[in-house]
């Protein structure tokens, strides 16, 4: 028999904890900051939308914040998720790195995304909120929290970017099969969505008005609060899930990585495989390199600046400390829509800018080129957004095959691509392009920010 | 901790042989006849489109073939596919049964119908073949054997009905991506689908005419074979990994089915779940139930009569003594394409006319209504074929509340229903009907049939 292609650990090997990189990080991030009074953040600013126990993670510096039972209960659905050695696709780079991926699509959401969905449901529920608001794009987000609301009880309201909601049905159906109501956004629901109505009746939305949707309806409404799905620290602290059970499975090879790789929109999935393992470069020496991946056509992290942003369009959120492209910047519509996003985590970005995690910006063609290699020899159709890690693992085992050096490569395959074929019909039909951002479209977001640089 | 949801196996477990039913079953079939010479057919018959292996796995009495490492290689991208204990839906329906699941979803195409499509595609490549043609309709099977085909460099060649070729096209793209070609059936490439379309240019297809294609495509083509996804005999031996793991994880949880639930259109994944499980009931003394479930709507094994029929719609092929509803049935159009078939595999049959196993026909609103308890608890939004194991799955639950008994129900979880969400969606718009069909409606097709009675 040939070797292993299937690493499986059993439900009793869930990790316990969540990892908070918080308590490990050498330099701490800096505040978010209330635009009103231009001071760090307080817990009493969130608890319109948020429940306590998230607002202390967001915060926490202990290392191990224990999961709940009930929480590991549910992820014993998909989780322990399983560790691929990617046999078939080392043969066809004719590489001598070792390639690893952590498979997330087995969630029912199929991403990663229910591993915080599952326990903010959870943590909302236990303080007696009735039903979560949330937006989403294309999806993904939006079924990972119907499908826990409907685990724990709770309402749950999505705003759907309208032009997604029309064009791409079938995400909105799943949500509807686990019980969630999907409102095309902006709807009449809000203020905030009867404003955009007013002025354009025929509005095909944005990501940021159905934040701003949500978080109204949220905190205008009792017992309702609102959840994020990218971008927070308790959300990256969720994913964190990832990273532990990997280290364990790859212990079973007797492998360690030299380098992991994820893709990169708010930081959620790259957070919740590497800081496990950046634990080990704080304190055991070791020299992992973490690599985000983000599409060329929305780059913050290469070319963004580290400067006080606004989370979303309209600037209703705090201000993060983040590297940005401006809360208004409008990125190319790529088929990666996960990616589309202007900013990046606090943690993430402060890591960057510590030169503790590397990130790298590649094309969408290079993405869809690279998906199609894996599909067609590890069997599995990956979500656009995960193209873009399969785009730099190849470039990295090339270096290795020019350098002649064994290297051992993670990266994370944060969901499939089975409500995302309308992508690669595209790609093969020849209607995708590349898009080459001149710096005049990439900075005019940023040269109206008011915000302080974060320094 | 609560009770272990997934029970796995490593890959070392993986099962060595297909379990052969012929083997122990107490009445053999009877013989496929060959429809010029009204005698059994030979393998020379049949040489023209099949290769040796598989001809002789058809006929086999052995009661054990032996996996070639080459596919037990492939099937190590999925399997073993997990077993679950489907604790939440057990909880909802406040049932004393214990409710287990075979999850084959997991495949890359995510059905069941890669384990035999993968043994298929190996067989013919070790003769020499270089290409295999197929018939698909709404995709499952055609991205089945598109994915098998990439793994061994076969070319593959896709009759796909035309009307889903049109409204469906993310099965087709699927496809596309595993490097496969995909025609509209009818085409202009086969005198079958030249002749229809003389008659009708715009003629939406139909899978009988799609098979035609297929077959005289590979019939008529130097070193190109074709491949069938159900009713033959080998297609259903190498489904029989299915159950033989699922005999390994229950002995792990100490338990063993009183029933087997599984959907039935032409007896592929019906057989791979339940022909290890009746080795017990043949040799051991057991007595487990084992159910076909098929939509009200084409009840070849409940209302079906026991004969001598073709298996496809135009006459090409032998005929196969099968409860069938005549090859010129056309089902009402349902969601569960899948089952949308006239008539049972051989074998199958046979064990049905000894009363050695049960058959039970569900109408389709039942099947969604269940289909969507079970993703509610679950998680999994499964393919519609699935829903009709899940609807009698319900009815023995309920069944078992009823008598107080703690029964051990297994189903095979055939498929997810990802590339299926239009049907939820006319679902949840109130669009789908139950057909009730007259005995007139019927019988049609079985009237005009001269072929004799299979006693």
């Amino acid at each position: 028999m040939s070797a292993s292609k299937k690493i499986l650990l059993g439900e009793s090997e869930l990790p316990q904890n969540y990892y908070n990189i918080q308590a490990d990080m050498p330099n701490p991030m800096l505040p978010p900051l209330n635009p009103g009074t231009m001071q760090p953040v307080k817990p009493e600013d969130l608890t319109a939308i948020f429940p306590m126990e998230l607002i202390k993670q967001e915060v926490s510096k202990e290392r191990y914040i224990e999961i709940p039972d009930e929480v590991r209960n549910i992820y014993k659905m998909y989780r322990p998720s399983p560790l691929y050695r990617a046999i078939e696709f080392e043969k066809l780079l004719d590489t001598p790195a070792k390639i690893y991926y952590k498979y997330e699509g087995v969630s029912p959401a199929g991403s990663h995304k229910p591993n915080t969905a599952i326990a903010q449901a959870f943590y909302n529920k236990m303080e007696g909120v009735k039903g979560l608001t949330t937006e989403t794009g294309a999806g993904q987000w939006g079924s990972a929290l119907s499908f826990a609301c409907k685990q724990f009880d709770l309402k749950c309201e999505v705003y759907m970017v309208r032009i997604s909601y029309d064009q791409k049905p079938y995400r909105k159906v799943m949500m509807n099969t686990w019980g969630a109501e999907v409102i095309a956004s902006p709807s009449n629901r809000t203020n905030s969505g009867r404003k955009i109505l007013e002025q354009d009746p025929n509005s095909p939305g944005s990501l940021g008005i159905a934040i701003s949707e949500a978080v109204e309806k949220a905190a205008t409404t009792e017992g309702v609060n609102y959840a994020l799905g990218s971008v927070l620290n308790h959300v990256l602290l969720h994913q964190t899930v990832i990273g532990q059970e990997a280290i364990k499975q790859l212990e079973m090879t007797g492998d360690f990585p030299d380098i992991i790789i994820a893709p990169f929109g708010g930081g959620s999935n790259f957070a919740g495989i590497t800081f496990p393992f950046l634990r080990y470069n704080f304190q055991e020496g070791k020299n992992v390199r973490c690599i985000a991946v983000e599409p060329a056509s929305c780059p913050k992290l290469t070319k963004g600046e580290f400067r006080y942003d606004f989370g979303d369009t309209m600037g209703f959120t705090p201000l993060i400390p983040m590297y940005t492209l401006g809360h208004t910047f409008v990125p190319p519509s790529i088929h990666a829509g996960g990616l589309r996003y202007h900013g990046a985590g606090a943690i993430v970005s402060q890591l960057l800018k510590d030169k503790l995690i590397e990130a790298s910006a590649v094309q969408q063609l290079e993405c869809f080129e690279a998906g199609i290699k894996f599909a067609q020899t590890e069997g599995i159709i990956v979500a656009p957004e995960t193209t873009h890690a399969i785009a730099q693992v190849i470039r990295e085992a090339e270096k290795a095959k020019i350098e002649g050096k064994q290297k051992t490569i993670l990266f994370n395959l944060s969901g499939h691509g089975y409500f995302d074929m309308s992508a690669y019909q595209d790609y093969f039909a020849g209607k995708l392009q590349d898009h080459e951002l001149t710096n005049e479209q990439l900075y005019s977001a940023l040269k109206e920010l008011k915000t302080p640089l974060a320094v």
